[in-house]
């Protein structure tokens, strides 16, 4: 530290420490499977360690660099290691890392044009090559926002808006010109939508669920029915929200079915591809986007597959100008005279914005549309090659489609049908994986069978992760059989 | 690249690169000043000098980078200057930037305490050596949010869960039981608190602002009489937002009152201190948050005056409760049986939360509570300078007390009263000085009057470059004078 704290670290300082911290971080991202992947403190461990007040006076780097790695790091869950099987596993690839180190130096608040031309103009390029990779109409045009969550809460406040009832101006509570506003989804939809609902005034009781065929499918009879039937209840009815990949089991939602009723209807047609959506990069796996075209807004996450660090969300819309005038508040203080620039501080919720393209631009760059099209069709292989080895054996079973790089499946072995013995097994089995330390995947429920479900999506899992988490799986399972 | 680009960068050439990467961000963080602060690009520049579409396969990392300095560089406006003087200057500083670059690699998710306990567990002890900085009582709780839109978003969608009207599950819209909602703040409160109504479904008729007295802060009297007669004519008030440092002059709400007033009327006091809020870190200007102590939630942003680079919202309440009564959604694959722990998901619209506790971690053990503080004195000592030389310059007015480290101020020579002469001449020097690329500065309106403002926040700006700005100001000024 400088003499003076208040003037910062001393540039050369910095440059020394910048460069021991990159020599971790490529151990790191070379070495990360010597972590354990789940991380195996106990709650409090970590707090216990830490004092509870901070210091008056300044400490060393050198001491707190030494404190990140014997007490944060073994309480890290290991998101960029290639045995991250749960949730939707994501990762932060080199250009990533390298495009943050430049935009957090930097640090500038997108919010205007001229609060940094090239963060705006970089993000209008960066999205619409992506629009390009993902096949959606030209009409599309796109923003980066931290997470798909906040990007379904200004698609839906658009969808709001969008429905004439002076929503912005007037509110929604104490108006009897105004009938109760509903929105549709699946069962299986995202809880994101469900929470946008309920900070929209919308309330749960908004949110109509559908059912869901065999294959965890919207059921569009069920949609078209219930939109009939709440009219006449005198719901005023205003979006619908697709999933292209749900989170529990990765279906498709049947959007051009959707698409139709929504254009009938004259209601907002929201698609949440957070995960999914990335596949249709690949020429063979297109099909997946059938319908969004015809969608009014569209997510989909590169934080997810696309190797981009947390946090970056693409929200894509064919209807700016219905953004805008929701959203759109200028005080004085942010009145430019730039003239007819795009000011993406106008487009949502959020004024700060963080240069988020400046990454999407690096990873797109550095792997090229084909090279990020591999990765993804070698994560759907060995999805499929997990899935063969499920439905070879005759102790487990599928429990759903596998459209992209998740497998859902279960234990089940002959003689035992008793469900809650089952979600007993089942849960065994997780928690022996995951605490192993080798492999960390999570569940969900299918048709109330408590199911078992990896996740590939890490840009460094190979066949070899895929068949040990079937060898670790499959070995508890006999070892449960064996009692 | 590696021979098969979905595996990513050769770890060795990631080290390579990275290095190179810190080398120039060490030169930026010393040079920064050869850049021009306020970029002169024209709107298009930056997009015309990129491709239109994206390139297929990859591309060489230097080539990358190259582009980085060549096109993206000269469309920056250099937050990280210490000209910047615009808006709310902030600082990425060097410990943040390093705490970004370890978090970036481990690229964690923090929505559930076993995605990484340490996310969890610094987060809840970090937030809280803030809250003992800043002097507020133990029982704040707080959580980390990217932008205080969001925060402030999420503290009120808890205002309107509290007032009890089953907002979450039945919404606002169709309900004859529900009177029009509505929320006070001051004619000065940041476009923030009107956007979050739009989105709550409040409406801009459901803001009602209330006047100022002629220092800026809200007057309380209306504030009460404006609730009074809201009651009276059947709405239903539940909240205020008082403001410590707002964003036009950085004026303080009298807290204290209309804390009064809150406790009174049963009424949630939200307090933006989302710049002003750091200051209370001095024991001199602690009484900046006089009152808070009362608020039921409350805002600061250490990305905005505490080096921490973008983006950092602390939001602390008094009632975590009804943040997860409101929020709080939890899916099957999110089900944890770990007990009682922390899961942040619960307290907020974001599932998706990146690891921001490290960066403020960092800072505050880098720089001690008193190097923070030291900083922060110093910015408000520069600010008084300045304040100085323009009262007694008697071509120059100051518009507003300087409570903080931001100055209101305007050329107003003598015998010249024409507003709209005014306004021009002041917009002359400010488009000028800021075209020198040496200082950018920014603008607001007080009382009507188009007013200069110069807000001192970045670690680097010193007394020199308050010296400078006020030499080219006096010289912008003087050439109008001599026409």
């Amino acid at each position: 530290m400088s003499k003076e704290p208040f003037i910062g670290m001393d540039p050369e300082e910095f440059r020394k420490t910048g460069k021991e911290v990159v020599d971790w971080m490529a151990d790191y991202l070379r070495d990360a499977e010597k972590y354990p992947v789940f991380s195996r403190v106990k709650p409090g461990d970590i707090k216990g360690q830490l004092p509870a007040a901070p210091p008056s006076e300044p400490e060393d780097m050198e001491s707190i660099l030494s404190d990140f790695h014997r007490i944060i790091l073994p309480g890290i869950t290991h998101w960029n290691h290639p045995g991250f099987l749960a949730y939707f596993a994501n990762s932060a690839s080199a250009p990533g890392i390298l495009a943050e180190m430049l935009a957090t130096t930097l640090n500038v608040n997108g919010m205007l044009w001229r609060t940094s031309p090239s963060a705006t103009e970089l993000e209008e390029v960066v999205v619409d090559w992506f629009r390009q990779m993902l096949g959606l109409p030209a009409e599309f045009h796109g923003i980066i926002i931290d997470t798909a969550s906040v990007s379904t809460l200004v698609a839906l406040t658009a969808a709001r808006e969008a429905a004439h009832q002076q929503v912005r101006e007037r509110g929604l509570s104490g108006r009897a010109d105004l009938p109760k506003l509903c929105l549709y989804c699946s069962e299986h939809t995202h809880s994101s939508i469900e929470k946008a609902a309920i900070v929209l005034g919308i309330g749960q009781d908004g949110v109509h669920k559908i059912s869901s065929d065999a294959e965890f499918r919207m059921n569009t009879g069920a949609l078209a029915t219930a939109i009939e039937k709440d009219r006449r209840d005198g719901w005023l009815p205003f979006a619908a929200v697709a999933t292209v990949g749900t989170t529990s089991s990765t279906s498709i939602d049947p959007v051009p079915a959707i698409a139709d009723i929504c254009q009938r209807e004259k209601i907002w047609l929201h698609v949440d591809g957070a995960y999914g959506g990335a596949a249709a990069i690949l020429p063979e796996m297109r099909y997946v986007l059938d319908g969004c075209d015809r969608a009014d807004s569209f997510v989909t996450n590169p934080h997810k597959w696309l190797m981009t660090p947390m946090d970056c969300s693409v929200l894509f819309t064919r209807h700016v100008g219905t953004l805008k005038q929701a959203f759109s508040l200028v005080p004085e203080y942010l009145k430019t005279t730039d003239g007819s620039v795009n000011n993406y501080m106008d487009w949502g919720v959020q004024l700060g914005r963080r240069f988020r393209s400046l990454k999407l631009w690096f990873i797109i760059r550095s792997y090229g549309v084909h090279g990020l099209a591999s990765m993804i069709r070698e994560h759907c292989r060995l999805a499929r090659h997990f899935a063969a080895r499920v439905q070879a054996d005759k102790d487990f079973e599928l429990m759903a489609p596998v459209p992209f790089s998740v497998v859902c499946f279960r234990y089940h072995p002959a003689g035992i049908s008793d469900e809650s013995s089952l979600e007993h097994m089942n849960a065994q089995i997780m928690d022996r994986v995951n605490a192993g330390g080798e492999i960390f995947f999570s569940h969900t429920r299918l048709n109330g069978h408590f199911t078992l479900r990896i996740a590939i999506g890490n840009i460094a899992t190979s066949e070899n992760h895929v068949n040990r988490v079937w060898e670790l799986v499959k070995a508890e399972g006999d070892k449960l059989k064996q009692r």
